[in-house]
Formats: structure tokens, sequence, C-alpha cells
């Protein structure tokens, strides 16, 4: 937790005081071994960040004065379109795209993705929320990504993609095909990455026949929670 | 499992014919779902890549006859300089490592190293190995990275990393300095990375006397197992 992220209820007064109980409240005493006086990395989701002044220290909480000044990070410029990946894997796929600034994730149906996927208590909406306040605690960031679920491939091949790659490149990681993948264009752009094994040749067709262009990474085939922060990495710059 | 690797000992001929059982032979059953005539991507540990030929199949073995004609994808010209991390973190940054197709990794010593992270089973030479083969098998590579462990930082920097780094470009990872990692350099690279909450200045200040170059990756602190793959991927192009 390098960034304490504050929600609007932590406030006990007209934002300048918060209090907190929990989970940071735990990490916050254990990990970071504080003592009153002593001063915090903190953000408000949505919002700022600064920082916190401890201001009172006891067994079950403690109250912080508040300062928001900075603008989060940037996000990155990105819509993540992510064949369901299996729940263990999924879980940490949040964390890092949450943590690297992606900002708006659909996580679709594809032919290789399994059924059961779909049923795990990692997409529930609480999970989701879970690992993507982790990686923006992790980066200080406090902008929350978006998530969202389509289970139909082609439905939402159809219907949604126009929408969503409208004004941004539209790439897909596929591997075996002859262009590699382009770096740093750092404007608005749309990733497509399949499930394990790959998308099957109908689906690759139809994505490059909605405006995606295949790319792949070389001769590796990466696991997905290798290839997110890889293709992120190659596509854009950070700026400090 | 997107090679099978074979090792010497799965031989039951000269060269020509390999019986499997236990974990690759479950895998290829299950997930492959093979019958007899089917090929399968296959490579001989520190040797060649090929196809495998399935041959005979019953509950408990399967043999293929193999042909081993294609060089692996070319390794990462880098050394990984790795401050311990936690165990559960660590056998995942093994096997994207290894798939990333770094060959040599230090795994170090350093202020911010939990002493019980030395004593954890995933450093156990199996361990270790284990996750390496599984980053081959995924990357479709056979050459078995090294690791080594080094319990004390500064004999480490002052006795080691002289040969460690001649020849290579020297780089540190480090979130605040003013120079952003550079891209596609593609020579020979040693590449060291902090523990969580990074190495302290003491160490940093180490690392630079002894020829490293501060570099960060923008606001974004990140966890070293997603800093990995990102810093891999900007350093090198990936070659077809």
């Amino acid at each position: 937790m390098n960034l304490v992220l504050l929600f609007k209820d932590d406030f006990i007064d007209d934002f300048q005081t918060v209090r907190l109980t929990g989970r940071r409240f735990e990490h916050i005493r254990k990990v970071h071994s504080v003592s009153e006086g002593d001063t915090l990395c903190i953000g408000l989701l949505d919002g700022m960040t600064g920082t916190g002044t401890l201001t009172r220290l006891d067994k079950h909480s403690l109250e912080m004065t508040v300062s928001l000044d900075t603008a989060p990070p940037d996000p990155l410029p990105v819509t993540l379109v992510l064949s369901l990946p299996r729940p263990k894997m999924l879980r940490r796929i949040l964390f890092h795209a949450s943590s690297l600034g992606v900002k708006r994730i659909f996580l679709i149906n594809s032919y290789r993705v399994e059924k059961s996927f779909w049923q795990s208590p990692v997409l529930q909406a609480d999970n989701v929320r879970k690992q993507l306040i982790l990686g923006l605690e992790q980066a200080r960031d406090t902008a929350l990504p978006e998530v969202f679920l389509k289970k139909r491939f082609k439905p939402f091949v159809e219907d949604d993609i126009p929408g969503i790659i409208d004004g941004s490149r539209a790439i897909v990681a596929h591997p075996g095909v002859p262009d590699f993948c382009p770096s740093d264009i750092n404007g608005n752009t749309t990733l497509a990455i399949g499930p394990e094994g790959g998308f099957i040749p109908y689906e690759v067709n139809m994505l490059v026949a909605a405006g995606f262009s295949p790319v792949n990474l070389g001769r590796r085939i990466l696991r997905v929670e290798t290839a997110v922060p890889v293709l992120l990495a190659r596509l854009f710059t950070p700026v400090l």
C-alpha cells in the first residue's frame, strides 16, 4: 500500500479528517508502524492525492487530517478487451492493469474460455473492485477502472465494438501474425487479448473485420498475465 | 504447455523415441486430448525444438517419435539482479522471467528483504527449476535459466557485480530518480530491481558506484512482478 485510498464515508467532518478501521488501519499500523504526527501518502477515490497527518491512533482505529492537492498519475489511454482468464489469473490481471493505469476493461467470452470461469466468485463486483483498489493503492492512483462483463462474443463484436474502438487504434495480440506490436503509440488504443490457446481464427477474423490490426509479440507465447504488462509497456510511454 | 519439454532420460532408444508418464503425460492426455498419429510441439532441454508424433497412448504413458530441427527462440541478453521477493511472488516472477527469455538471475539480499523469505521452500532448487521449466514450456523455449542465491548484499556488489556487469549496460530501476528507463537497447544488460519498498539509499548508492544507472518507470510504483515484464518489454525488442 503505497497510497492509502480514502472514500467519502471515511470523513468524520467536512473533508478535513478521516477515521480508518479494518484493513487499511491494520496495514498502516503493522506495515508502516506509524505513530501520531507521522504523514502518509493518501488519495481520495476518483479525486486528488496528497498527505495525511496522523492525529490519533489506538488499538481499533486511527484518525488523520488530510490535505489533497496533487492530481493522480495520468491514465493510460487504453481500453482492454480480455477473453475471460481463469479466475486466479484474472485476479492478478485486474491488479496489474489497475496499477498500470488502465481505466476500462471488457471481459468477454470466446471459444476457448471455459464456461465455469463465468461462475467464479472472483467475478463478483466486490471482488473485482477489491483487486482494482489494491492496484490503485500500489501505484498511488485514485481513479477506479470500470469493468464490464460481456458473455456473448458475436453480439459484443457486432454491437459494442464499433462504439468502443471509435477514435482509437484497435489492436489484437495474436501469435503467428506477420506484424510486430508497435511501440510508444501513446494515443487512444483498444487492445484485445485472447484466452489461453488464443482466439480461434473465426474470432480473429471477426475482430479484424471490425477494425482490429493483429500484431505479434515475437516467437514466445506468453501467459495472459505476462502479456498484459508487456503489451502496455510497449504501447505506452509512462509520463513522469 | 505450448511445448512439451523433453529430458535425456525420456528417450527409450537413440534419440528417436520418448516415453512420457506423470505430469507431462497427464497434461497432454487431458488438455490436448490427443490420439495416436497426432503431433505436438516438443523441445529437448538445452537443445532444439521440433515435432513429436504420438505412436502409442495408454492409461499410464505415451510414446512419441521425435524430430528436433529448429533452434529455440533467442534468449534476452540480460542478467536479472532481484532483491529476493516474497515467496508467492518469487514463484510467479521465475515463471515470467523464464517465459520472457531471461537466462541468468541473481536473487540477492537487501535491507528490506524479510529474513524469513530465505527459508521459503520456493527457493529450493527443485521448486525453482519447476517454475523455470513451466516458463520454458509456456514460451516454447528449451534453454534453462540459471538462478544464483546471494545472501549478503555488500560482498555481492563488491565481489560479484564487477564480473557480472562487465561488457553490459547496468541499470537499476528505482522510483523517483530523474532518468526514464530507456527503450529497445537490445544489447547486453544487467537489470537490478529492488524489493517491495525499494532499495535503501545506501544500496542504490553502492550500485551506482559499482556502475549502475538509476532509471524510473514513471510516477506509478509497480509491484516487482509487474515491473519485471514491464522493464523487459521496454528494454528489449523480441525477435521473430
